[in-house]
Order: structure tokens, then sequence, then C-alpha cells
């Protein structure tokens, strides 16, 4: 990305007189201020100025639309602002007199004062609103595009309406539009008549259920219902621009774009466009190539260059996945390649025709300099701006007779607030229009306001990444190809490797049994992924006595070393972690991403437990004089690691690692629904060159080698993830002293949970219903942390219910091997039979759900996901732990009613909370008893170090597995104090 | 002590002159210095400048008499020195030659070395050698004072033999010594003809079970031992100076001294005379309290004024303890007060004679100039200085006609390596006469040398105590009078509250059963200490609601709230500390120090849990962008703690109050044996308002209400500490998941202990012996700490267990209400006759112990301690806890096998090591698996946050109390994790 573009010297000069033309122009704008507009420009200014106010001020008007009457207002004003200082909340027009203000502010004077903002940033909320607005536009010579504010899409069923809505927008603007009066300049493009109508569409509104996984499938789901809105378009005379949505789906929307385009109906058509963001450094390149594509069209199409809107946003969503940032960091490197990207454009007008979406004065200025240095008319390119952001210069330009056109929202206030926030926060940033120099009402060029923006070394090569603290390792996030094509060939590398023997492996050496598991595809049990030995009672014995022998020397390995075999695993995990995926999908029925996010956490607890067991080999050690104490740890001996099949890989690794690197040595029995996956990790540390004994590979039954083994005098430590049945019965058989037992066992129990995700009054629905489909049904609800309640205010619940049913039905299923699946197969067809049994008894008092329980296929062990609605919450359906893709919705009286719900079970493993009144936040932070509690997010995915995870209650029995204490479960403590004070002389401490 | 003494300007004139004819003298001294005498020098002056290689050296020298053969020497050599730079070794008048320089060095160079040291500074090893020494010095006109070196008296048998050879000192010299040609200077003193053969000795070698406690019991004793020797003193004509020794004993010995110069036998002798040493705070009062009983005493004793010799050990013991220093902590500070006790001293000629002792220049000036002053005569006083230091001081002192007298040490080079330290460290040490300009045998004195000393701020006022971090309550010394009166005083207040009635305390309220515990005073089953209401299981249920329900507001309550009560018990407890001290001497048997130590430690657990609850409710923020992380504990519920009767207050406390302070409810039930002083501290915890229902105090049959409770669903922790028997039987009930259980149920289970102290080659065995009695036999052996297993490395076999045993035979027993008795009665009938039946049923297997069951009184339930020789490692005797005076001694073939031989037991609680080997007490840390490891001291006395206590194998399950990961027991650990990001808005992380 060195390259740099054309900015001679004639040309900055060009710039610059540009610059000075634009300055004079705008100071000659006479543009009417209304009265409440100055108010609300000082409010946004001045009261913004303080940081905790300005977040406590963007989030409430972002909850404000949510409140259903005026209590509810005055108590989420006096919440939001009893923590910041009185005085900028005093500035909000409101008169401060005494303490209890929030009384005084009257729900009305809110309401009135955000409708005011809102009325400023958009064109209206109803369509005729929007025609008033782009008609005094038209009068003011200037264009526009509409843009319909609207809800996320989260179900088929919505999709469908917003298309519904694109197709009416045409047919009822169409006429009055096209009835307004010539005019030249504005109707002419590129010397032909260009439509007036011009719409601005986003496509994640055309599809509920995009995964960056799986473009083809979201490509053509999108298309099916793009080509009658395009149809449409063609015959009603109007530009159709596609904007450009989170960098997530940038490689959908664009894939979707250039297929169209290129159809048969619409490769001929000129009235398409799409926007591209200066601000992703994949930009340049991404026009370069659809350049290169264009070559093969003759009709040309529009690109607007628009600096991008969602910086705040791919930064933070990067930072949180440890993923490279895909924008410019520095606000100079996205003016740089802004200016960049513009002279590519403008230099291909045979192919592209260039809408300059821009509020900065200098890439405006660059732009009219370039222009005018290519020769190009003023019907050869246009400028675009948002509505109610820097009028002054949309005025200025037209007095220069430049083209404008204003980008103009309108929709209900509700889901138009996103979009509000949105321009508050640009109005309010340090990153934006302030720094250059331009306010909405008056704009003072200085000296540098015209210079050529100067790109920051990452512009130029990435940072190196900083490897001291732990991190978390990345999940994919399938945007590249070349993620997704890694990921499809790993599966087909394995499926060439399935059916192979796995035997034992005890002390070094490699035992067959008699006997053998077998595991399964789930999403098709005619699949064999292989065959595994299963170990007898004589197995387990050899295998009590390699590791009891092998602790002797293990104990005394310093922690270094014990660290670093971990450390190799994860490098060779990490290498590895397309093919250890793939394992999954194919052995689990995982998906992509599930697997994915599987393999990473086995890499964290690898590298995360390491860096821990080295922090506690540390110790501590209290000086006084005379005296030495060092406190330490110790491991307790041999460590049978009984594992689950959920997280084949994960829980696997995290148990064993962990007991390992504290210097105990393991006995592992696997899942034997997943032991092929087990046998090919254990098969890892072989690589690494472990020495024998530390890891011998148990596979076997349960009942009969897992409760044998737990009962022996030579088992130290019990590491147990499963269900609540056998972690109990693996409790009380520890608690059992045998004669020749010389310790006490350490039982360490992950079981099950029942988790409740609560959704408030003021929840914002389109993420809560989001989530819970992710927290309900991904891996199919066989997730320990997984949702199976939904406590739902009852203010909201039919509202929310409603769409959740919608969301669940739109949701995509079947093998996962396909990446557009996010429903799979549960684990096998005793899960199969056991959840349907549960299902069919509870339609039975539920018949309402109209849940086809038909429709679910025992041949591929897939379950549709099952809701019941207005669910007893202390019924067997909503306290026992299901384990599968069911979800029952309890309604609650009040929030406070809904916590008293949630914890009304015996597990306390994960929780959550969709609210947006601080004062419920903190009343479930203190009351809903749960290890894992989630304020405003899904409930499962918990990172190592992060979310340090695990419960209590009937949960669990240990502490957090990827927290700080989980270790010291593996270890004794001891104390060694020793007197330094000989004959009256000791030394110094310090 | 702000006045200050005499001087003027023009006795500091007369100083300055006096230190000008000083060291005019020195310069003119005429010493023949043999040539290893100066090699010495060079070796002390420069290796010792490397402070590490100065702490291998001297521990070198330390060890070096105990090592058996040339093999051991070579082992230690290499090991002391390896760890320094090898240069200042090689000056150790080796030939380094290459890098197996340790194998070069013979035993016989090492040997000859640290002779010649010793030849340096001691008059000899025999006694016909220090007769040579004297007469040495006689020769060179100088008077001597003998003092006879040897090991720590640790029995009886050994202060009788100590009085012998005082005796038979006297009698083999007096004659040659009297037998010296007249020297007027040197024969007369005060005018008239003085006793040449003058001895300094040490009291605390007549008595081995000196206490600071018991003053009067111990001036007892010594003067019965004393008497003899100072009655064949006067038949001898030999002068007797009492050595003064640590500050624990020094009311003992300047008591003793106070009481036998008034005995009638000896008021009117006037060869006697005691050391006073100017570095104690005490000394000037002391001294003017002496002259004040001096008046009635025709006849004048000696004061011997010296710095004092246990700097460094007084220091570090103050420091150790928490106590105030008792030594003057600048060298300025104790300069100051030598001149200012001298001053008072030659101005009391009438009653007091003074010898001068210091080698410091200044001083001597001072006391030469004072002298001349005062106008005394060169007979009316004498100046004192050690053999073998400031040689060339003294002959000018001699040169100028003073009386010079050097103190001369003789014994075996074994014993007289500490004398022998102590002097390399003078030698050695900044804070010595290398400050004083003055080196063995150089002197150069500068400007500042005879400046008089100018006293610190701290000489005047004490320092305030800084309070901001946790300090260890500090034990009573009893060295002060006030504090041993108080403890008297308080166990006859305590003695008029006896026989009271304690009810339960349940939910706020007192109820009386109908049936009683009586709790008697094991030293004398006859007095009733109190009665106690018993619970009933309709108690027990009653209490566990009570829990239960407060339980919903205790949680919530801030956890500063919650350690202020403890520290408000702590304040308590601290003012009540000698009544509750009082109570545990009657209810328990305890004597005063062990009451005392429980009492602090009570103490130590309130102020420290309160502290580290506040700093575990901090919790931990990890904030990614967009991403609040907080982890954090909640409390489980309500805990029944069930307690022991050894510590029956400190263990209590700890177990309590860690419970409270973390946010759970309790219900206490103490045991039947101690409940009195349990119910007196559930009022302590009433006095300060603590909410009804947080502690319920039920006492009760252990078998009855705690196997009741333990079974309890609404039970979520089980603390206890007691036997290994009710230890595992309450784990096995805990794991028995109840119907309507709702948790897993947390066992913290502190047992029992079969604690081995090993005793290696070349161990300290005066430490090691005296350790071994207190671990061993301390409150009665009734201690999960206590050593019942020594085991003694074969080569010191023998000689360990000679002095064992006359050792254990000189301990005092007896009502531990009498501050002498060491030991005291066991707790109770039943106790008696268990412990007695195993010691019967051992002696007909190990019939040689000489051990007289019949001494034992069953009235009393006193059982003299009892010790098992040779015991076989695998028998009941070295296997099973006996929690009495009884200890098992077990033959090692080497320190290896002593470790393997402590490791085999189903215990892991505390351990020892005696070793002055650096290897073997690094293998001891590595291989010795014991919860508290102590090297080289008792192994008993764990104190708070500095030995956090606890073991693992059979001994227990959880973590050290006195810990810093003590209370994650009593807690759940929580993550929450808040999505912040909003809008594509993120508040900042910082």
């Amino acid at each position: 990305m060195a390259a740099h573009y054309h900015r001679t010297e004639s040309l900055q000069h060009q710039v610059a007189c540009n610059g000075k033309r634009l300055s004079e122009a705008v100071s000659k704008s006479t543009i009417q201020h209304h009265l409440h507009t100055d108010w609300l420009t000082r409010l946004i200014n001045r009261a913004f100025s303080d940081p905790e106010f300005r977040v406590q001020a963007l989030r409430f008007v972002d909850v404000l639309p949510s409140l259903n009457n005026d209590h509810e207002l005055a108590e989420h004003l006096q919440e939001y602002f009893c923590v910041t200082d009185l005085p900028p909340l005093a500035k909000w027009g409101l008169s401060y007199t005494d303490k209890s203000w929030s009384t005084r502010v009257s729900a009305t004077t809110v309401r009135y004062t955000l409708r005011g903002l809102a009325r400023k940033f958009m064109g209206g909320s109803k369509l005729h609103h929007a025609l008033t607005s782009i008609s005094r536009l038209r009068h003011r010579d200037m264009n526009f595009t509409l843009d319909l504010l609207g809800e996320a899409t989260i179900s088929e069923a919505e999709s469908e309406q917003y298309q519904q809505y694109y197709l009416q927008m045409m047919q009822s603007l169409s006429e009055p539009v096209n009835n307004w009066q010539q005019d030249t300049l504005l109707d002419t493009s590129h010397g032909v008549t260009a439509p007036r109508l011009n719409l601005s569409i986003k496509l994640s509104s055309l599809y509920s259920q995009l995964t960056p996984c799986a473009p083809e499938h979201g490509i053509e789901q999108i298309c099916v219902k793009l080509r009658p809105i395009l149809r449409q378009a063609m015959m009603t005379n109007t530009f159709i621009t596609i904007d450009m949505e989170q960098y997530d789906f940038k490689h959908i929307v664009l894939g979707c774009f250039r297929q169209i385009i290129m159809e048969d109906e619409f490769i001929s058509w000129p009235h398409i466009g799409i926007a591209m963001q200066a601000y992703l450094k994949d930009t340049y390149d991404d026009i370069k190539q659809l350049l290169d594509m264009l070559k093969e069209r003759d009709t040309p199409v529009t690109i607007r260059l628009v600096r991008g809107a969602y910086w705040d946003y791919e930064t933070v969503i990067a930072k949180q996945n440890n993923w490279a940032s895909p924008v410019w960091e520095n606000k100079n490197d996205t003016d740089y390649n802004y200016e960049h990207c513009l002279y590519l454009l403008l230099t291909s007008t045979t192919h592209i025709h260039t809408a300059i979406a821009s509020h900065n004065p200098r890439s405006i200025a660059y732009a009219m300099a370039l222009t005018e240095e290519l020769n190009l008319n003023r019907d050869q390119f246009e400028f675009q701006m948002l509505y109610g952001m820097a009028d002054t210069l949309k005025y200025a330009l037209t007095h220069l007779s430049y083209r404008v056109r204003v980008y103009v929202p309108y929709g209900e206030t509700l889901p138009g607030m996103a979009y509000l926030v949105r321009r508050l926060l640009e109005n309010s940033s340090g990153q934006s229009l302030l720094e250059s120099g331009f306010t909405n009402n008056s704009f003072t060029p200085d000296e540098h306001t015209f210079n050529a923006p100067e790109p920051s070394d990452s512009f130029l090569q990435f940072a190196a990444v900083n490897n001291t603290d732990f991190k978390n390792q990345p999940l994919l996030r399938f945007t590249d190809e070349k993620e997704r094509n890694a990921c499809r060939e790993a599966i087909r590398a394995v499926r060439e490797n399935l059916a192979e023997h796995y035997p034992l492996f005890i002390n070094g050496e490699e035992i067959t049994s008699q006997q053998n598991i077998h595991s399964y595809n789930p999403s098709n049990p005619k699949e064999l992924i292989g065959t595994v030995s299963s170990a007898t009672q004589a197995h387990a014995d050899l295998a009590l006595q390699s590791a009891s022998d092998s602790f002797k020397q293990w104990q005394l390995t310093p922690v270094k070393i014990r660290a670093d075999y971990l450390r190799r695993v994860a490098t060779l995990l990490t290498q590895k972690r397309m093919e250890f995926s793939a394992w999954q999908i194919l052995e689990t029925g995982k998906n992509w991403t599930e697997a994915d996010a599987d393999v990473c956490e086995a890499i964290d607890f690898l590298n995360y437990y390491a860096q821990q067991a080295e922090r506690l080999a540390e110790g501590k050690t209290v000086s006084v004089s005379g005296e030495l104490n060092q406190t330490g740890y110790k491991p307790r001996g041999v460590c049978l690691v009984i594992t689950p099949w959920n997280f084949p890989l994960a829980i696997l690794c995290g148990m064993l690692c962990a007991a390992i690197v504290t210097g105990n040595t393991c006995i592992l029995k696997p899942s034997s629904l997943t032991p092929v996956i087990a046998a090919r990790f254990v098969q890892l540390w072989r690589d690494t060159g472990l020495p024998d004994g530390i890891i011998n590979f148990l596979p076997g039954s349960g009942s009969l080698i897992g409760n044998y083994l737990a009962q022996q005098a030579g088992i130290h430590i019990i590491s147990f993830t499963g269900s609540l049945k056998v972690g109990t019965q693996l409790l009380n058989i520890a608690a059992q002293i045998q004669p020749d037992q010389r310790h006490i066992k350490k039982v360490i129990a992950e079981m099950g949970g029942k988790n409740a995700l609560i959704i408030d009054n003021d929840a914002d629905l389109d993420d809560a219903i989001t989530a819970t489909l992710f927290s309900a049904f991904s891996f199919q609800g066989q997730k320990c942390s997984a949702a199976s309640r939904v406590i739902v205010v009852e203010q909201v619940y039919n509202q929310f219910v409603d769409r959740l049913l919608q969301a669940t039905k739109s949701l995509t299923s079947g093998d996962p091997a396909q990446p557009w699946n996010f429903i799979g197969p549960v684990i096998d067809s005793q899960a199969f039979d056991r959840i349907s049994h549960i299902i069919s008894q509870a339609m039975e008092q539920n018949s309402e759900s109209g849940y086809d329980i038909r429709e679910n296929s025992r041949d591929k062990n897939l379950i549709k996901p099952c809701i019941f609605f207005d669910v007893d919450p202390l019924s067997s359906l909503a306290q026992d732990e299901i384990f599968g893709p069911v979800l029952t919705v309890i309604k609650a009286r009040s929030f406070f009613h809904a916590i008293e719900i949630a914890n009304n079970t015996r597990y306390a493993l994960t929780g959550g909370v969709y609210s947006r009144q601080p004062s419920h936040l903190q009343y479930a932070r203190e009351h809903f008893h749960v290890g894992n509690l989630y304020l405003n997010r899904k409930i499962t995915g918990a990172l190592v170090e992060r979310q340090p995870f695990g419960g209590f209650g009937m949960s669990g029995a240990g502490s957090k597995a990827g927290g700080a204490d989980y270790l010291l479960q593996f270890v004794d403590s001891y104390c060694i104090t020793e007197n330094t004070l000989r004959r009256g002389f000791a030394p110094d401490v310090d």
C-alpha cells in the first residue's frame, strides 16, 4: 500500500485555491437557522464535552423510544444522570432548581427535545414526510437519495417485509418526483438524463441468516429478493445504491453487487451503484478488482465513495476478537486513502461514475481541484452529504454550481434512534468533523485545513503484535476466502482419514483392547468417524500404576519445562486448527464457527494455564528479620480426567493440561461419543515428546472404568465435566475413604445448567432476540451454558415472542459441514429420542406452539429449534436440563419477579439480562445468582481469562475454568519457614 | 530519658586530651604479631567485606565443629561457598587452582584455619591452657576474668555439671594464681588487696527451665546452685561476676543478684559483681534501682558496664515478635547511654565499684577524663576488654598505668563456636569497632573519634507504630512485672466468676435447654468452670432457620461493615486478653504463654481476615474494548462451624470470623470440653451489636447435633477442625446429596497429624533439643502441629537421645496456673486414660525407656512427657496420632532415609528439619511432604499471615488458615460480563 496517488504541487495549489473558494461560498451562505436548531447545536457542542455525560446522554437517547410511559422515563432519566454532574444536564434546556430535579423534568419536555434532535437528522417518520423533505431539497437545488431506517432483520418474515417496503417506496414516490419541474444541472448525469428517484438500500435487510462463512449462500438468498426490486427500479426509473454495511458482510454485499450487475437482465442497466468505505484497508483493492470486472460490462456503475460510518464499531469488534483492524486506525490514513481511491475512481470514468460522499473540506477541495485537472464536466461526478449535516457546505457547493445529493434517512423514531446516536456521536467525537475546522453552523478553516493528509507509519506497515501477555487465540472471521477454502479443504481431507482405529495409550505404549467404541457422524450415522479401543478394569489398573509411577519424576520437573510442553501443543494445535475443526464438524455436528471456537478455546487453555502455572510457582515470600517464609504449591498426584462430548477438545484440553502443568499425572477417559478427537489430541502431546505415563489415554465405559478408578486409593483428583447425576455420584464415591488411602480426594465437578435470559421492558429487542437465538440454539443447545429459559417482563412479552418465533423459524438447519447451516444434528439417536420425547410430552400441555415434531429427522438426528411459551417456571420443562434445542419462555410481572424466577432452580451456571435501566442491571449484579452473568449480550462463549467460567448451586463444585483460581484445585499449598537467625546473626531483609 | 549527663566543655576538652594520650600510647605499642594473626586479620577484614560471603563464612564456621569426618567437611565447604564468588574464598589461605577447588582443600587445612581463629579469641580449650593464657596476661601487666564456654543448659543434669565445673575451676586455679608474685597496681582495688582469681559466670547455666513468666521460681532455683559457688569463692578468695545475658532473662539475672547479695551470708562480701548492658533502654534505671538497694548494704559491689553483645539477636527477636526493641537501635544512642550510665556509676563509688568494659576509644577517653575530674585513684576503677580484641588499646592503657582486666573465655571448640562467631561478627560488622576508627592492629583516630555521642531522636521518644499493614498481635514477653501481675490477677478474677450458666444463643435470643454440658478445670476436675446448655435437634432446626433467614440480609451487607465487626471484636479481645487467657488456663490447662498465644492468634485472625475480605471484595476487572468483565466472590450461605478444644479461642475464632466476614451466617458448635470460652467469646460479638442470627451458638453433642446439621440441605459449608475420624465422616455426609439440596456442600476439614522432626548429622543439638521439647510437649502435645516423631540420623543418635532424655526429665509440670509449670494436665480423664493406655501398651515393647507410669496423676490428669526410643517407623506408635505428651524417636540411616520415614504416614501436616547442610535443607524443601515445613526451628506456633497453616494427605481438605487463599473456601466466584458497546459506541478503556 506504499503507492502514492497523484498529488503534485500544482494540484495542491489548486486544492488550496478551491478551498478558498469554498470557504468564501460558505461564508456567503444565508441559511435560516431555526431557533431550536441553534439550541441543539449548543447542546451538542457544550454538554458533550464531558465524556461521562456524553456516554450517559447517548445511552439515554438510545433507550428513550423504548420507554413505555412517563414513570419509566423519569426513572431512566434519574438513573442515567445521577452519576454525572448536574450542570451539563441543566443545559439540556431544563431549568435546574433543586435536588429532586428529575421529578421536575416532564416527560413531554424530554420527548420534545429528542424529537427535535431526530427532526434535525432524519427526513421524517413517514413516507409523506420524506416526500416533503426531498421536495424542499429540490427547491434548494439539491438531489436526494432516500434511506429507509428500520429494525434489524432477524427473520425471513421481516426480510420479506423489507422487500415490500422498497417496492412500495418506488411505487408511491416515482410519480410525484417525476412530476417535478426539469432542472438541467440536477437531472443530467454524464450527458444524459438521470433518474430523479434514488434509493439507498441495505442488503442485510433482505436476508436474516447471513453468516460470513457462507457468502455464496447469502448472495443467493439476497439476490432472490433483490431482483424484483431492481426490476421495479428499471420500470419506475429509479436509481438504486447498495449501501455498504459492517465489515463482516462486506464480502457478501460486494459479492452480491458483482454478481447481479453482470446478470443478463441488469448488465446494461446504468442506474445502479454501490457505496465503498475509504476507512477500510481493503477498499482500494476492492475498487481495482471491481474495475477489472467492469471492463466486461459496457455500462458503467456508480461508486459512492464514503469514509465509513462504523469506525468505532469495527475497531471495538476487532480489538475484542484480537483481529487485525479492518479500518485505518488513524484519521489521516483514512483521509489519505479517501483521496487515493478518489483518484482511481475519477480516472476511470469510462466504467465508473463517482459520488464524492464526504463532509471533509479538504476532501471536497481536493475533488474540486482534481476534477478540474482531469477536465471533468460538472455532470461527470456529484457530491453527496448527509441530511442535517454540514448544511452550509452543501449550499456553498450548490452556489458554486456543483451537483449535490443529500442522503435522507426516514423511518420510525424507534428504529431510527441507532442512526440518530451515530450522527450525534459523529458531531461530538474528537475524531470527526470538528477536527476539520467544521461544525454544523460555522466553518473556520485554518492554515492546515486544506493540507494534504500524510499517512501514518501504520498505513505503510502493520504493527508487530505484542506477545508478552496472554492473548486469546483469534477466531476465524471467515470474511477471507482463504479461510473458507481452508475449512472446506480440511473437511475433505479429514474424510479421507475416517474409520481408522485408535488404540489405548498407557505408559507410552499403544494397547489394542478386544472391545471397540464406534464413533459416527451424528449428521450421517452411517459415516464411521473411527473406532477406539475400549479399556477394561485391568487396563485401568495399568493406567493408574503408570500415572503413579510417572508422578515421582513429573512432580519435580520444573514448571517452565511443564509449561513449555503445553505451549508446544498449543503451537501444533494452532498449525492444525483447521484439521481439528473439521474432525469436530464431523464427529460432533458443530457448525464451522462453533468448531473453530472450540479449537481456539483449547489453544487458549494451553497458553493461559502455562502462564498461570508459572505465576503460581513463583509462590510468595514473607520475610521478617531472621525468618524466611515461603508459600507455594505442590501437585497432588494422579488426576482422573473424565471429559464431555460437547466441547470434545476445549474442555478436555483445559481439564487435562491444567492437571499436567501443575505437576500431576493423568488418566484421561474421554466421552465415548467423541473418542476420535480425544485420541488425535493425545497424539499431539506424544508429538511433543512428553514423557511416558504423564497422559494415559483410557477410553471406555464411564460406569465401569470411571467409577472403578474413582474408587481407587491411588487417585488424588477427579476432574469431571458432565451431567449432574454422574457428578454427584463421583463426589459420593470420592468421599468414601479407602482403607489404604493417604489423602482426601479432590473432586472438581462441572455439571449442568438451566440458564435464564431475562428480557426487561426497555430491552433492545433486535439485540435481545439475536442473542436469545444464539444462546439457546447454537450447537443445538448442547452447551451447559446454553439459555434454556427466557424470562420476559410482561409489557414486552407479546412483542418479544412474536418476533422470536419468526426468527426461530428462519434459522437454517442441516448438515453442519455446509457452512450456511446454523442448526446441526443432536449428538446421537439416543439424544434425539430423549429430546423428542420431552418435546412430545411438553406439547401435550403447550399445544399452541405450532411446532411440528414430524419435521424432525431421526436419520440425521435433526431437531428443529423448539420453543414453549408461557411455561410454568416450576414445571419440569423449566427446571430440568434438556441439553437440546428446546427453549422455554416465561412471563414475569416485573424485572424483580423475573430475577426471582431465574434464581429458582437448583443450578446457577450462566444467566443474562437485556435491560437498559442502570438500576436493573445493578440489581441483577447483586441478586442474579449465577457463576457467569452476562449483561446485554449472549450468555455462551466465555473466553479464557476474560470470562472465567463455572457455576455454583448444583452446577459445579470447583472454581472457574480459564480463571486465576482454577489451577489452585490441582495443587496442595505448603509453607516453608526457615529460621535464618544463627548465633544472633541474620541476613538482611529488604 | 531526656536528662543529660555531665558533659561540660572542659570535660570534653579533657576527653580530647586523653584521646590524644591514648593514641600516642597505642602507636608506641610494640606487640609481636604472630604471622598467622596477621593473615587472619587480613582474612576477616577483606573477605568479610562481601555480605553474602560473610553470611556463608560465619555459618560455615558455626557448623564446622559438628562435622564428623573429612567427607562431610568437603561437602559443606562446597555447598556453602558454591553460591558465592570464589576469589574471597581463595583468600582463606587456600591456593585456588581449578573448578574442583573444594576437593583440593584438605580438611586439615580448614581445621587448622579455624583452630587459628579460635586461638585468637579464646584462652584455650582446657583449664590448663587457660592458666597459661592468664599467666601470660599477668606477665603483660593485666588482670583477667575467666569465662567457661559451654553448651546451653537444657537439663538439670547439665546445670548440676556446670555448678561442678565452677567449683572445680576455683579449686584448681586458686593455688597457682595466688602463688603469683605480688603486683600493687594489679592486686589493689579501692585501697585493699583484691582477689586475683576472677570468674564470670552465666546464671542460665545453673537452671535449665527458666521462663520469663516465672522469675521468682527461676531465681529460687538458681540461688540453690549459686550459693555453694559463692561460698567456695569466699573460701578460695575468688571474685565472681555475674554475666548479663539476653533480655528475656535480664529480670531474672538481676533479680537473682539483688537477692543473693542481700542474703546474710553474702551481705558483707565485697567480691561480687554484675554486668550491665548500656545498649538496653532499661539499664540506667536498673542501675539507679540497684543503687537505692545498695544503700542498705554496707559493702559495695562491682558493676561491669558493657555495651552488650546480643544487639543483633535482641533486634531480630523484637522485630519477629512485634515487640518494642529493648536495645537502642542507634549506635550513637548506645554510646550516649554508656557515658550516661558511667557517670552515674563513677559518682557512686561508695556503693559501686566500676569496671569500664569497652573497646570504644571515645568511651575509654571519656572514662579517663571523668575519673580525673572526679579525682578517682587508679585503683578505684578498672578497664576491661575481651581476649583477642583491641590488643594495642589494652597495652596503651597499661602503659598509661591503668588497671586492665581481660575477659578470657575458654572451653571446647565446639560449644565455643557460638562465641567465636559473635567475635567474628563484631570484627566484621559495620555497627562495631571499625566505625570507631579502630581495628585490631591499627588505630587511626580521626577528627570525630573523640567527639561526644549525640543521641538520636528515638533516644528521646519512642517511634510511633505504623499501623497500615496487618501486624501480628505481639505476645506478652512477661519480662515486665506488670504483665505477670496482670495475668495472676486475671486468673484470680476469673475464679470469682466460675460455675456460671451459659445458655444457647439463637437468632438473638438466649435459650436455656434442659440438658447441660459441665466444663471442669482439667488440672483440678473438682473445679467447675461453668455449665452450658446442650442443644437438641429442635434447637438445631431453629438455628438453621435463623442462619438461613439472616443470610438474606447479611450476604448483601457491604464488606467494610462486616470487616468492621471483626475489628471491633479484635479490639474488645485485645482489651480483655488477660481475661481470655485466664479462662483458657483454667478451662484447658494451657500454661501462661500458650494461653496468651492462643488469644493473640484469635486477634490476628480477626484483623487478618477483615483485611483479606476487603481485598477479596475488590475483585478483578478485565476490560477490553466494549466489554467489561468483573470477577468477584459471593458468600455461599449457612456455615456449620464445628470447633476443637485445643485452641478453643484461636481456631474457633478463625473458622467463625472467616465465614462471617465473607458474608455467610453461622451455626457454631464448640467443643463440649471448652464451651465456656466459646460462650464468652460469642458474648463479645453480641457486644459489638452484630445483627441477630449471624452467629447461632449451639453447644451440644457432636454425634447428635453435628451430624444432624451436616446432613441438612440448608447447610452450605461445613467448617471442621478435629479428628480424622469425625472429619472423614463429615466429608461423607456432605457428599450425600439431599433431595431438596440446591448446592454442593463445601467441607473444610482440618484434621490430625503425625508430625516428624528430623535431626541431621550436623544439627545444632542445643537448639534441636530445645525445639523438640517445645514441639512435642508444649500444651502436652495436644496440638495437631505437635511433633510426635523425631527422626535422628544415626551418627548423632546416641548423643541426641541422651541429652533429650535428660532435658525431658527436667521439664517442670503441674498446675499451669503456676507460671513455672511447662507441662500441664491433658484435657480430661478420658484423654488421661486413653494416653496412659497407649503408653502402657508401648512400654511392653519398649521396656528400656525408664518411664515410670505410676508417677502420672489421674487426679490432676497429669501425664509426664514420655519418650520411646528406637521405634519401628511403621508401628502404630509411629503411625497413629496420640494427641498427648508422647514422643517416638526413630533412627535413620541417613538424612534421605529420614525424609523417607517422615513421609511415610497418612498425614502431612507439619514437619521440621534441623540441619546445617544447605543441600539437605533444599532436599527437604522439595521432598518433605507436609503443609508446614520448618527449618531449624520448632514446628508449632504458626503465625497468621507469616505461616499460613494447614496440611494435606489425610491431615486436611482445604486451604491454609491464616493464608491468602483461606477465605476463597467460603465464597463462590462469579464473573459479570457487560457488553458496553452500544450503537457502535463504547466508553474508553484505560
